[in-house]
């Protein structure tokens, strides 16, 4: 009967009737004293003591804690260019997120603008009000320039959290499974499948942590010098990777690797995955469709990590955010440093460092020593990388 | 000992520390089976639902209930152009405002952004994830461009409150003085003293509303159509205004006349009251310092009101917007049109039409009984002119 086009009994419709997210104020309203207090004629003074020292924005108003997590609509989930109405569901979810695992209130913002100018001029322009930008589902590489002329342009973090949180993630997952295996990450061959925004956050952030040698495929296989029309961002991808000098395909170079880390949406066949090193480790992390599956995948490597709830090991990007913007708001930090992503990388590890299994390289997403501890870390190294103002 | 620039213990910065809004998760999440309805995998589906029947965004997120208020902070309170930061807790006290007095969600936007065309292509790209948009504090004339072109281009509520919040509670309050005095509004002679985003607005709805004459001031003096030098908005003023053909001062044009309404933040002096007709009534909205002191208009005005809360008949904006955006919000309309603001204005009126006296021409602020009907009228208006999608 009814002309709805969603199924209302089911309860993910049921739960989102309405939304996921609402405002509270957190000043009393109960009569004309409480009024002028929290606004007219009060709040007229705190106004100017903003506008005449303008530090105090972070002391006076919700500034110091309060996130725009800020999308396009042009890479949602595995859903792709659905636009940004289309995307609110996911950007409330996230903010659902940051406030229930960090603490943090965030405000879902989804633009209607696609070129890279657009989105970088009307986050600049809606940015006084907020404390951190968190950039979500914008499609590569559009991302990479927005998030690059946006921590140019602002004095707030700007974090794209499809690549770096997923980076930081998956470079603890990492640390963890080499301690467990008795490797250090210098010993390891990495090959990772996407060049996507997670895949070169991933390639980056292992560099930076010193894995031996990486090698990146993507649809057309290995990524090398010598291949042509490559974006300039896999052009330089190419250049700083692949140390062992693969040109074939992904398959090629998975032969004896010690790692896989697919962030592809692709597949990759079981007898790739039987021909890594002994010992191997495996995040398959497309969602909901792991490049191999996890059963699969335990029959031959030592460790095996996915995106998914239902499987050990799940590489979830809130394990990252809440925490890692909890850390850089408290010392009201400028940007977010390579610095500050390796440092909540090792923190996140630590977390479970002293129970290793196979089936525990990273702590549940509900372990309530995650956030404080990746926050703690996050604020020490804005301060050693010289962007905490407190 | 302490370099904070302000009082930490005066109770306007004591409450103000650490603002005045949170945003907070109306979804469970205990569990990775909240998780997964809230957010991934479960949220994908409601992403695409709305993909697919974009009307659905209204159903499935808080679209329906949440408003930005967005300034540029050029015109905020009497402080004058204060910048976007300084703006913040203003734009806090509105969102507590919404929230308490008419149930709606709000989010305060900053707008490092002057000029009409990036204000206005700014709020238009980060429409999507809003139901309305509640302009606040952006000066004359450019405020005047700016609501035209967002609602021209949206197909939400855009609403400047500055302008029509203000007119649609000085409207209420002398539609009751006129019949407390035994006039229509059609008997009225009324001067408006102020020609910024306020007069103009007070001055159409007052025409709208088919009071008998009024007569227009700025800082030069009554706007005619001899005047040279009048902006746009002014010339028009002067074109559709001013029926007796004054062409004096403020002072001048008040001899004899029904009404005066400042919002100048100018002043009157006493005589000027003292000439006005018998029964005469007296609005001085400039806040804290009305035009004319209350006390000092009371010894010849019948019915006096200001923007005070210390002094009876106040006209405070919260009479209206909240329970225009509810009233607006509740149909899904479109635009908030000139209808709903009569309507409006009608059913504050009558809130304490069986109650008037001289003090008491409008509710108070906190009179539980008005946004419920000022939602209710506004609602139907929406569906009598058209822009209800419910």
């Amino acid at each position: 009967m009814s002309t709805t086009p969603y199924d209302e009994g089911d309860p993910v419709y049921a739960l989102h009737r309405g939304g996921k997210l609402e405002t509270v104020s957190t000043a009393p309203l109960r009569n004309r004293d409480d009024l002028s207090l929290a606004y007219t004629p009060g709040v007229a003074r705190v106004c100017t003591t903003i506008a005449e020292n303008p530090d105090t924005v972070w002391d006076l108003t919700w500034k110091s804690h309060v996130v725009a997590v800020v999308t396009d609509g042009s890479a949602v989930l595995g859903l792709g260019d659905i636009g940004p109405a289309a995307a609110l569901p996911v950007m409330e979810g996230k903010a659902v997120l940051f406030k229930e695992f960090g603490g943090i209130d965030a405000v879902p913002i989804c633009l209607d603008a696609r070129t890279v100018e657009d989105i970088v001029e009307t986050v600049v322009r809606l940015a006084p009000a907020f404390g951190g930008i968190n950039l979500e589902d914008i499609s590569a590489p559009r991302c990479f320039e927005v998030e690059r002329l946006l921590q140019e342009r602002l004095d707030i973090p700007v974090f794209h959290d499809d690549q770096h949180g997923t980076a930081v993630v998956v470079l603890a997952a990492l640390r963890n499974a080499a301690l467990l295996t008795g490797r250090t990450l210098g010993d390891l061959r990495a090959v990772v499948s996407g060049a996507g925004a997670a895949g070169v956050a991933v390639t980056t952030i292992l560099r930076e942590a010193g894995i031996g040698d990486i090698t990146v495929a993507d649809r057309g296989g290995v990524l090398h010098e010598g291949r042509e029309n490559l974006t300039s961002v896999k052009s330089r991808l190419a250049s700083e990777t692949n140390e062992g000098g693969h040109t074939g395909s992904l398959v090629q170079a998975l032969r004896g690797a010690d790692v896989f880390i697919g962030v592809s949406g692709g597949s990759v066949p079981e007898e790739a995955i039987a021909a890594m090193a002994a010992d191997s480790i495996v995040f398959a992390l497309a969602n909901p469709h792991p490049e191999v599956h996890p059963d699969v995948a335990g029959r031959y490597a030592r460790v095996v990590a996915t995106g998914r709830s239902d499987y050990p090991n799940q590489i979830n990007n809130v394990l990252a955010f809440p925490g890692i913007f909890r850390g850089a708001l408290a010392v009201r930090a400028s940007s977010v440093t390579e610095g500050m992503k390796l440092a909540a990388a090792e923190a996140l590890a630590a977390v479970v460092a002293d129970e290793l299994s196979e089936d525990l390289v990273v702590p549940s997403p509900f372990d309530p020593r995650v956030a404080p501890a990746v926050a703690a870390a996050v604020s020490a190294a804005a301060r050693r990388d010289g962007v905490a103002r407190l």
